[in-house]
């Protein structure tokens, strides 16, 4: 049994994709089973990098949406539109869908689950989260039989590209992101990637996979790279971590008090101190990783590179792979029964706990007055808010002001705002430089 | 529809899967469709971590193979016999299996896999290797699709833990075994561990399935750290390196003077010197991490705990969930077609290259006589046998002897061990005090 591939799109991922599928030597076998049919492109005069039959382009996307020959449609050509109408519309065929987009997943995820499991079809998207590192199917899978606790990524690789340099040259954000995109692993606009937005579409797509129910793509908290410096990445270094940008899902724990178990999670981006021995620590440049915790497996990391053709080609092919065998289990005639493994249909929304609500440590550099007292001054406004320090260190003078480094220990969110407040007001600080937040 | 699950054994691994199927809130929906049907223990008296209906254990194991109500059948006892025979039972009688027994499908996995294909059902193994690692299924699965080049682990808890023990602290082996030894990290007879044997078995079931075709256990080059001395540990960190255990199967690259592509392969554990910037050189204590290398992906790491109640009871219910999944696919009336995915009956055994072929740097410690020309007569038989050296550093005199520590450029086994014969006949040398291989 063969079963045909309709490509749409055919830039770097596409290309990746159809080096695979036309190469299955050493590969795994069920490859030999699967043939380009068609190819979407926006021009047919293009020169191409992989030797495909002129007949099996076409610029003709709808041609390939109502090609009743094709079984699985591979769409990767990114952006919201047409790409999400047209795989709607290829569900609606009948057809099976893989596709990379994880702009259309976190935003449209429910809706196509929704048309898929109507029409009976698969849609599979490992390449929309970490590029080659199998972690879609493992989390839905393998790790899924544990009650997942917390997901955190590394996964997005230009901020990691940048927060390494930052932190290996002792540079600052404005000129590494020029140099960044002058090398090509930054866009002309790298609001999507330096703005956390890209890392916030995929960790909604793992934290919906992880506790089992839809996410509103706008509920995720993202705080991009921008405001990180040079000075907060070397006192980081100083106290014992590295920034790093997270993307973090969190089963919240039961309230104690209320005895409630209502199964709300945390969600959210922003740049992150991260303690040296933690092992997101390590993971540096364009690389991405993903860290799981659950009971009772305790922590697995995943890892490896996030972005690219060729990880990604093989994230889209093995997608492409897992339908064809569920496809080669069918006899015809039968009434299909789906995997359920390989469906991501939920019924209910999570709900998402506001930022204030969060329990988190704190870095905070700020400029006070030189002067006698103001530490008593500033441990009084702390424990107004409850708030108690792990550490304070004066980072030095100028003029008549000096700076101070403090770590919290863990805190509301709401709470710590308020304190910033009140520093704000008093009399004793003359600027609050950054405030970032701390893993664990 | 319910599947009937009936449990080899009720010890660590036995209760702790016994733990998440008791209890599926918070997991994978389908965990909901399990139930355990029967529980073969040694004694009915024993007490118990987990609470069961008496009337679900039996110490009368063929009763659980030839229970017909039992659809999935979870051997958890670990050893060669009865283990074996009862899996092979229960093929025969038409259940699946899941199993954690990394000794008995190392050595049996193809007569095993044989019996499985005839009798139409599935034998998974997740838990045989890595503990709660996935990555048995992402090999075969999402990985697969890529032309794997090298699969290299660090799979024995026990030995990675006395090894990362040895280089934080200084110490030598035996003491640090000891230690392991009363708190539990090593077994009172340590030999599968500390000799490499648990390792091979493990890379040869990985080799099996990144390779498509049967091994033999016996072809795995086995050598065990027992020799490994502090001093080497560190010297190999003042040159950059740290020394892991390591388990490789690697794909040779085709002979391009003969044109051969002839698809064999390299397989090993043995102590390695692993560079400081290596992913492999920080996973520490008893973790355990699978470095995967192919086509076009590049690298990819799975990393976690290795062993343990939690970690290899997850690995053996998502085997369990994996069946279950698949079963629910399945009309009754129909013929089966089995998921081609899920299947490792290899027609072929894999070529192994003997060591002498393979192409490694060495590290080499040895005494040698405290006079003029003496390193110019070792670097004569260096060149003799056109071995040409990364670095040589003198380590310090002792009598009338001085110590020195060379790195090589690859170079044949084969070549460098008759370089190291000549050496010892040369009368420049006092002694050779260790040889180790250098990843990379």
């Amino acid at each position: 049994m063969v079963f045909k591939v309709g490509l749409l799109g055919l830039g770097t991922v596409g290309t990746g994709t159809a080096k695979i599928l036309l190469d299955a030597t050493q590969r795994h076998p069920l490859l030999q089973t699967l043939e380009i049919h068609r190819v979407g492109v926006r021009s047919l005069d293009k020169p191409r990098a992989v030797d495909l039959p002129e007949t099996c382009l076409t610029n003709d996307l709808e041609a390939i949406e109502t090609d009743p020959d094709i079984d699985i449609e591979v769409e990767v050509m990114g952006g919201l539109e047409p790409a999400r109408s047209l795989i709607l519309e290829a569900i609606e065929d009948g057809k099976h869908v893989v596709t990379a987009n994880k702009a259309v997943i976190s935003r449209y995820g429910n809706e196509i689950a929704e048309a898929a499991k109507k029409a009976g079809v698969y849609v599979l998207y490992e390449a929309a989260v970490g590029g080659g590192i199998p972690i879609i199917q493992p989390l839905q899978q393998a790790l899924g039989v544990n009650r997942l606790e917390t997901v955190t990524g590394i996964i997005n690789g230009t901020t990691n590209y940048i927060l390494t340099r930052m932190q290996s040259e002792g540079g600052d954000f404005e000129p590494i992101l020029a140099d960044a995109q002058a090398l090509g692993y930054a866009e002309a606009d790298p609001t999507a990637d330096v703005d956390g937005l890209d890392a916030a579409d995929k960790i909604a797509i793992l934290a919906s996979i992880a506790f089992g129910g839809k996410i509103r793509r706008e509920d995720v908290f993202t705080e991009g790279i921008r405001h990180v410096s040079a000075a907060d990445v070397d006192y980081a270094e100083t106290l014992g971590f590295v920034i790093k940008l997270l993307a973090i899902a969190k089963r919240n724990p039961p309230n104690s008090d209320t005895n409630d178990t209502n199964d709300t999670i945390q969600l959210r981006v922003h740049p992150t101190l991260v303690p040296l021995d933690h092992p997101l620590a390590n993971v540096n440049g364009v690389n991405n990783a993903v860290l799981v915790e659950g009971d009772p497996i305790g922590q697995v990391m995943l890892y490896g590179p996030g972005a690219g053709e060729g990880p990604t080609a093989s994230a889209i092919v093995s997608d492409i792979m897992t339908i064809a065998a569920t496809l080669h289990m069918e006899s015809p005639a039968e009434e299909k029964l789906p995997n359920p493994l390989l469906s991501n249909a939920y019924s209910d929304y999570k709900t998402i706990s506001p930022m204030e609500q969060l329990e988190s440590r704190f870095y905070l550099r700020l400029m006070v007055k030189d002067q006698p007292g103001v530490i008593g001054h500033l441990g009084e406004i702390f424990g107004n808010h409850n708030l108690s320090l792990e550490s304070i260190v004066q980072i030095g003078l100028q003029e008549n002001l000096a700076g101070l480094v403090i770590v919290t220990h863990e805190v509301k969110e709401g709470e710590f705002q308020k304190a910033i407040s009140a520093l704000k007001e008093s009399a004793d600080v003359d600027s609050i430089a950054s405030v970032l937040r701390v893993l664990g």
